[in-house]
C-alpha cells in the first residue's frame, strides 16, 4: 500500500508497519503504566502530619506491606501528589497513543481512500437520512475520549502543589477523575480492540490507491538511480520534480514524462529506470525491523502479509 | 461538489459553503475579539491597593479617558485577571476557528481527495528525498501553532486567583504568553490568509469526487421519493439500505441495485427515480443562506459558483 | 483591616472592598454568560450538509422561533463548535473567578490569619484525628473543582476544527463535559454562596493584624509626606526603608524608627508624621469606589462598614 | 514548628520534614527525567516512511549508536511523539513540583507567619510606593512558570495523533515549547536554588506561631491519651472538642478549658494530661523516617534541627 507523510502520497509501505509501530508504542505505555502504578503502589499510616508520631515508621511498613504497598517515605497528611499526576498524565498519554490509532482509521475508512473500514453490523444504520452511509464513528468516539483523558491531566497537575502539609483541594479533582480517566480508558481500549478485531481491510483498493499518482511515489528511487548514475543530486532532483509535476497536472505518468525531459542522460540506461518502478526494495528492510520490534523468533509475515 | 460527514460521502453541496461558514465563524470570532478589547480596555490609577487614596476616582477616570482606557471600577492592586483569561481563550478561540480551515484543506488536499491545494511556489522543494511532493505544510503549521494557543489559555485561567489584593504570579506567565499568543496569531492569520488568496481548486475533482460512489450520494433522495409514493419510511429506508451495501461491494451503481432490488414496488415511477439522483435541488435552498450569512445584497453567486 | 499584595501587608483597606471587587467581577461573569447563551440559542434544521435541501431556511426560522432559536445562519450537518468552546471557556472563566473568592477565604481563615472563617456547624468534625480542627473545607472544594472547569474548556477547544461538514469526535466530549461542567458549576455556586451567607467575621483580628507590623503600613503615608515637605524622593525612600527594615527585624515601632533615623530633618513637623499614622485618610475614596461600581443610590456603608 | 492542614494549625513538626518531603519527590522527578531522557535518546534513518528500504536496520543502529542513541524501532517519517509528550509532561510535572516548594515559601512569608523568607539583598526595593515592603516575588515568579509548563505538555499530548506515517503539525508547537520549556525550568531551578540557598529562617517566630493557639496542636494527644485511659473515643472526641471549641473562641488555653470540663473524669491524671502537652514525643518517629528517605548514613540531625 502507499505510505503517506503530510497526507500526501509517499513512497509503498505493507499496511502491517502501521500495526506494528502502534505495538512498540503501546509497548511504551505499558511499560508506562507499569511505572505509574508502581509510583502509585504506596500508602501511609504515618499520621496527620506524616510524622510517624504514633505509628512508627517501621510498624507502618508492615502492615502496608500486608496490602502490596510501600511507605510513602515522607509523606504529609497524604501521599504526595505528583503520584497522582504521573498517573493521570500517563492516562492522558495512553489516550492520545489510542487517539493515534483511531485517527488512523478514521483516515483508511475516507471515501475516497476506502483501504480499511470499521466493522458494520447487520442491521446497523449509518444514518437516519442518509441510508447509505458507513460511518467511523467508534474512533470518532475514541478521539474524542482522548481530548477528555488530556484534559483530566491538567486538572492533576495543578493538584500538585498543596499548601503546607496538605490542603483538600486536590480530593474534589481526584474523586471526579479518578473514575472518569480510568472507566473512560478501559471503555477506549476496549471499543478500539473490537474495531481492529473486525477491522475490514480492502486490499484491492491499497493496490489502486499506490498506483493512482501513476508512478510518483517511486520519485525518490529515480532520483537514487539517477545520482549512482552519476547526475549531480541537483540536477537529478531538478529532472524528477519536472517531470513529477507534469504528471501530477497531465494525463502521463512519470516515466513517460521523464523519459520526455530534455535533461535526462541519453546514457541512462532504460533497465535501471524500471528498477526504479519496481515496489519490491520497499521490502528489503521489513524483516529486520518487524524482529527489531518484536524479536528474532516471530513468524516473519513481512513479505507474505504484503 | 460532495459534503462529507465522518470522513464518509453525504451528499452534494458546493464549494462554497465551506467558506460561507467560515465566514459566519470568523463574524462571531471578530465580535468576541471585539468583547475582549473592550474588556481589556481599562486601566487603573487607585494605587497600592486599588483604594483610591491617593488619586480619586473622578481624577483616575479623566486621566485613563485621555488614553481611551476606562477605570476599572473595583481594582485591586492590579486590574483584575478574569480580563486577561477572557482575552487569551478568545485568542485560543480564534485559534481553533483557523485551525477549522486548516484542517480542511489539508483533507482536500489528501492525494486521494484533491479537490485543493496549498500554493506552491515555483522551485519549492516539497520533500529533499522525494522530488514529487506537494505537502500543504502551511495548514499543518497553523493546526499545530492552533495547539499553542490553546494551552496558553490555561494558564490565563490559572492567573485569575490571584491571593488577596494581588501576588504576581501572573506576571511571568503573561510575559511569555502576552507576546508569544499575539504574535503567533498574528502570524497564522496572515499565513492562512495568504494560502486561501491563492488557493489552488481542482472543479474536475470535485466532479469526479461526487461521482465515485455511483449514486450513493442521493441515498437520502431516493428515500424520501420512496415515501413521498407511500412506503413506509422502514421499509424505503430497508430498501435503499440493501442497494447502497451492494453499491460499495459490488460493480452496478445505486439506481441499478435499486431496480433489481425485489421489494421496490414496480409501481414506483420511473421518472420518480431518475428525479432522485439529480444534483440539481441540492442548490434550491442556497441562495437563501447566502444571503443570510451574507445580507440579501451580496451578488448571488450561490448557483453560478456550483 | 489590613491590605495584602504578595501575601505581605501592604496598605490599610476595608473588608468590604473585596467584596465588591468579586461583585465586579461576577457582573462581568454574568454579561459573559448572557453572551454565551445568546451564542447556544441557535438552531439548525437545515438537513444532513447544513445546506437546506429539504427544509427552506425560511420555514427553518420559523419552526426555530418556536423554540426562541436562532437559525445556525451556515450549518454543516451541526451547529458550528466555536459556539460550544465559548460556553466552556465562560464555564471555565467562572470558576476561575469562585476559585478567587474560595482562595481568599482560606487565606482568611489561616490560623495566623484568622478574619474570617467558613460556617462551621454545631457536631461537625473538623478532623476524626485532630478536634480542635476547623478546617475551610468548602473553600478548598471549590478550588478544586475550578481545575476541573478549566481542563474541560481544553476539550472544548479541541472539538471546533471537526472535519469537513462534520465528524462526530465532539460528541463524546460533550456528552461527560456538559451535564458534569453544568453540574459542578451550579454547586460550586450554591456551596460558595452558603459559605458567604453564613461567613464568620472576626473584625477584632483584622484590628490586631492591621498594628502587627507596628506601623509598617503607613510606609507609603510617610514617604508621601517626606516628599510633600520637600525631600527627594530618593533620600525619603531612603529613609522609610531604613526605619521600615529595622521595624521589621527589632522591637521598635515604625515611628520611633523614624525619629531615631539621623537622615530625619528636623525640620520635619511632628505634626506630621503623626497624620501619617492615620487610617481615615485610607477611607476618603471608598464612597466613589463603591458609587462606581453599584451606581450612586446604593446605601454608602463604605465608611460605617469599616 | 507547627504544622498545616487546610491551612489551619495542626500538630508539631519540624521544619526538615518540608525538605524531605521535597527531597523525596526530587528524587522521582529526577527517576522520571532520567526515564523521558532514555525514552528521547533514539533517533531514526529508516527513510522517507520509515522502512529501511536505503538505509538497512543494522547499519542504522550502528551510526545511531555513534551518537549513543537506539533506533526507533519501527519509525514513522519520524520518531513517535508519545516520546516528546512524555518528556514534555515530566517537565510539566517537575515544575509542579517546583511550584510545590515556591507556593510553600510564599505561605512561610506571608506577614502573619513570617517563619522564611526570601532572601532580600541590600538596596533591594520590594515596592516603589511602600517602602516597607520584602516580597516572595522568586517564588511567585517560580508559581507562574509552572503554569506555563503544564500549559505547554497539553500541546505536546495533541502532537501525538499525526495523520499516517506523519504530518507535521507537530513541528510549529516544538519548535515553542522545546526551547521555553527547558529555559524556563533551567531558570525555575536555578532560582529556586538560590532562594532555598539563602532561605532566611525564623525559629523563633516558628515557636510563637506553634504556642499561638494555647495547646490546640496537642488536641490528638489529649484525645488519645483520654481513650488510653479507658473513656470511649466519642466521650473523649466531645470533651477535647469543647474544650478546643471554647479555647478558639475564648481567652483559656487548652488545659485549662479541659480541666474546666464536666465531663472530665475527676480520675484522669493531671500528670497524663501534662504529657499530652509534650512537643518531645512528635520527634519520636522522625530518625527513622529521615533515614528512610536519606539512607541510615547520613547525619542523623531530626533531633538536633527541631
Amino acid at each position: 500500500m502507499v505510505g503517506r507523510t503530510h497526507g500526501i502520497h509517499g513512497e509503498p509501505i505493507v499496511f502491517g508497519v502501521k500495526f506494528l509501530s502502534w505495538y512498540a508504542e503501546m509497548e511504551r505505555h505499558s511499560e508506562r503504566l507499569s511505572h505509574a502504578r508502581r509510583t502509585m503502589s504506596v500508602g501511609k499510616m504515618s499520621g496527620a502530619m506524616g510524622t510517624a508520631v504514633h505509628i512508627s515508621p517501621a510498624l507502618e511498613t508492615a502492615i502496608l506491606s500486608e496490602l502490596s504497598l510501600k511507605p510513602e517515605s515522607m509523606a504529609t497528611q497524604v501521599v504526595a501528589r505528583d503520584r497522582h499526576a504521573e498517573l493521570f498524565s500517563t492516562l492522558a498519554l495512553i489516550g492520545s497513543g489510542l487517539e493515534r490509532i483511531a485517527v488512523e482509521i478514521r483516515h483508511l475508512q475516507r471515501t475516497e481512500v476506502r483501504e480499511a473500514e470499521e466493522p458494520f453490523r447487520p442491521g446497523q444504520k449509518g444514518s437516519s437520512a442518509m441510508p447509505h452511509k458507513r460511518n467511523p464513528i467508534g474512533s470518532e468516539n475514541i478521539t474524542g475520549l482522548a481530548r477528555l483523558l488530556r484534559s483530566y491531566s491538567q486538572a492533576a497537575f495543578e493538584n500538585v502543589a498543596l499548601w503546607h502539609e496538605r490542603d483538600i483541594s486536590h480530593s474534589s479533582v481526584e474523586r471526579v477523575i479518578g473514575p472518569d480517566a480510568f472507566g473512560l480508558l478501559d471503555y477506549m481500549i476496549a471499543r478500539l480492540g473490537g474495531i481492529l478485531k473486525d477491522l475490514i481491510i480492502y486490499p484491492e483498493k491499497m493496490k489502486q490507491n499506490l498506483d493512482m499518482t501513476r508512478g510518483l511515489v517511486y520519485s525518490q528511487s529515480v532520483l537514487l538511480a539517477l545520482t549512482r548514475a552519476g547526475l549531480p543530486r541537483e540536477t537529478a532532483y531538478k529532472i524528477v520534480q519536472d517531470a513529477a509535476m507534469q504528471t501530477w497536472s497531465g494525463p502521463n505518468d512519470l516515466m513517460t514524462n521523464l523519459k520526455l525531459h530534455p535533461e535526462l542522460p541519453a546514457s541512462f540506461p532504460e533497465r535501471e529506470l524500471l528498477a526504479a518502478f519496481d515496489p519490491a526494495p520497499f521490502l528489503s528492510g521489513l524483516d529486520e525491523i518487524y524482529d527489531r520490534v518484536l524479536g528474532e523468533h516471530h513468524h516473519h509475515f513481512g513479505n507474505e502479509g504484503c
